[in-house]
């Protein structure tokens, strides 16, 4: 049976688990797709670096377009990252009527809908299975598992880093920056973490999930993000105490046709199953009219992890290519977006305030609220052996996101407010 | 554009369901596949029957077989339980050229393979996602999502009924028969509950799940079966106090080549995620050679979770059906089956025993355990303010399975035991 070939754009790590698969697995996938799969061509930045894997020097091409070029080529798997360099790359691949598989999110969030139009325009496929949640199969999930049911919800921890910083400041007390420097000697952060942290990274895999979820053309500019720097180990406490855990949530939710989507720090009821993932893993939770709470969890990084999702693709394609059915079942959103207001995104909120330490100051606290119609589901007044200050926590009942604007608007003009410490949206 | 056509088998609650998605989300359907999608005809037991969904008359039938021999019909839905009369309906369906979603995991565990070869031979479609775990889609997950890797260990809460009891006795201290019969009141248990609580039910869908993550053809009779029948809370009481929560386990595990496979309640560490699973809810633990940890959580019953899977499988029918692919796709399991033997299986165990209370019985005891080569992690002398005997439990380290039943055989002819009381598997 002839070969099918594939090119391979980048040998990093996740390159070099792709080809640990690809040749470690070759009985099964031959088995399965019914051809042997052979990679044909891998382009390097450097020829010269030293490499993890054997592999002939004789495939590899420290210029991409050699392998985008080659005719033999049918499938490019994209795991050099980067974003307009890789775009145009994976253009012209479409346009020579190759199939992608590629782990790029950036890519994805940003190009997708003009990667994908060309795809089904050269009945070609693209598939991106490991640009979000690493090697748990979220987007075939959300594609087919859930092709017959309205997803009102998806939840997701989709950053390994900020997860294990959350998760390490939760378990041992730590702070903030002790723990993130520690997550940078052992690899889980990068040198300058501000994608991660500040939840770039993952609004890019919320804008994928967003659409897949929702059928509507999410875009990365309409998620609201806000990332973990300014958490405390205080506001950790506080939490727990309260019965919550707090976590990077990506949060996409919808009530009829109208949509809202962003990234924060949020206190999850710690009964919630996704409250529990701890550590790098990832996990999506994703509320289903019919079907009701699921959740997936596994890896969300690493070498191997990924590449199982990338040849898992892999497969998908080369199935389709001997069926000659390639381009033929990409999702294209077709509903048109509808954004929430702010007037209708509503969830309930925690709040951490220093206030004067005298009578009558949580009257004129709970009377802002009321002025804006935020009803309280409690107020405790902390002890705060620190300060002369008081320490008062309020968690609200759901509260527009516009009405709650205007009551911390409100409590900048209030004297007996010091500081507004913390605010966090509160799930479950 | 010409509708496909569909024949239902069965109209009680999944059925209903089934009814219910089809006709509230056409839109949808019609979207996502290319045409109309209508349920021509359902057959059901009684024609009088008042039901909860507003259906024509003319399209009821109470002969099967009017809706097996419809020309016009394209796909057959069977959602209405039974094996062997079922399993004629199916065959002569595939012989017809019908494509078949069916949600019976007892027909898949018993004839599965012969089911699946029909298909192939006629190129028919058989998809069973609802066969398992209800509405989390694992059976995609583990025949694509993981097609790259190489399952190691599946481990399932996979049947409702019985987490349900083992969740209610561990938070209320409740005792097996009264949860079992609250259960039964509220319909989570069936009159009889032999085949939920003696773990048979649990059995079906370990076949299935063990067939399609190690490609190899598991039949029901290779899987151990043992049920909670005998639970007591003690046992819960002594899991807690060791970190350990009981659950009814299926667990299919590899090495190499050889597999095993079995149903039993299980001691399984409380920071393992499958420990938390709680209540009618289900989850399937995967580890994957080169994925790692997984698990995916959700609802494994009910008439909507239910539906939304078998609604999920119709939609890739009519996918296929359009692109001319049925049959083209199924996984049929190509490794042979090589069974661990009971030496090759092995594994923790928790013991609780009642033995004499006197000087030297410990030595006696741990004296057996090194006869047969198990040594031990734990031993703990109980208080037991009931009884003149000692309390001992004991967890011991990996240990075959040949070697345990040796040293549980020996116990019986030594008069310091009195009694093994429990014994159970211990995992994570």
């Amino acid at each position: 049976m002839k070969p099918v070939k594939v090119g391979l754009l980048g040998l990093g790590t996740v390159g070099t688990g792709v080809i640990r698969i690809v040749e470690g697995h070759q009985e099964d996938l031959s088995r399965q797709v019914g051809s042997p799969v052979v990679i044909e061509k891998v382009a390097v930045r450097s020829l010269d670096k030293k490499r993890n894997i054997e592999i002939e020097s004789s495939k590899l091409t420290d210029n991409p377009w050699d392998v985008i070029r080659d005719p033999e080529i049918d499938i490019i798997v994209e795991v050099m990252g980067g974003v307009n360099e890789t775009k145009a790359y994976i253009l012209e691949a479409l346009d020579r009527g190759k199939h992608i598989v590629t782990a790029n999110k950036d890519l994805m969030a940003l190009y997708g809908s003009e990667i994908v139009a060309k795809a089904q325009e050269k009945q070609c496929d693209v598939f991106y299975e490991a640009s979000v949640a690493g090697g748990i199969p979220i987007i075939r999930t959300l594609i087919e598992g859930f092709s017959s049911d309205r997803i009102m919800k998806i939840m997701g921890i989709v950053n390994g880093t900020t997860n294990y910083i959350l998760t390490k400041m939760s378990l041992e007390g730590a702070s903030y920056d002790d723990v993130l420097r520690e997550a940078q000697q052992l690899g889980y952060a990068e040198t300058d973490p501000t994608s991660d942290v500040e939840g770039l990274d993952a609004a890019r895999k919320m804008t994928i999930l967003g659409t897949l979820g929702f059928r509507t053309d999410i875009e990365l500019k309409d998620v609201e993000v806000r990332g973990i720097s300014s958490v405390t180990k205080e506001d950790i406490v506080h939490a727990k105490r309260l019965g919550y855990e707090l976590k990077l949530l990506g949060i996409a939710d919808r009530e009829e046709e109208e949509v809202s989507i962003s990234v924060q720090p949020t206190m999850v009821k710690s009964t919630h199953p996704i409250a529990a993932v701890n550590g790098v893993f990832n996990a999506v939770y994703v509320y289903g009219e019919a079907v009701g709470e699921t959740m997936f969890y596994g890896a969300g990084a690493g070498e191997m992890p990924t590449a199982t999702s990338i040849v898992a693709d892999l497969i998908a394609v080369v199935k389709n290519l001997k069926l000659g059915v390639n381009g033929l079942k990409a999702i294209v959103p077709y509903k048109p977006k509808k954004l929430k207001s702010d007037d209708q995104i509503s969830y309930k909120n925690f709040l951490l305030l220093n206030v004067a330490d005298k009578a009558g100051v949580l009257a004129q606290i709970t009377q802002v609220f009321a002025e804006y119609d935020v009803s309280l589901e409690s107020v405790v007044q902390s002890p705060n052996a620190n300060t002369s200050d008081a320490e008062i926590i309020i968690v609200t009942h759901n509260a527009s996101k516009a009405n709650m604007d205007k009551v911390l608007n409100h409590f900048e003009s209030l004297d007996v407010i010091h500081r507004v410490k913390s605010v966090y949206r509160v799930e479950g």
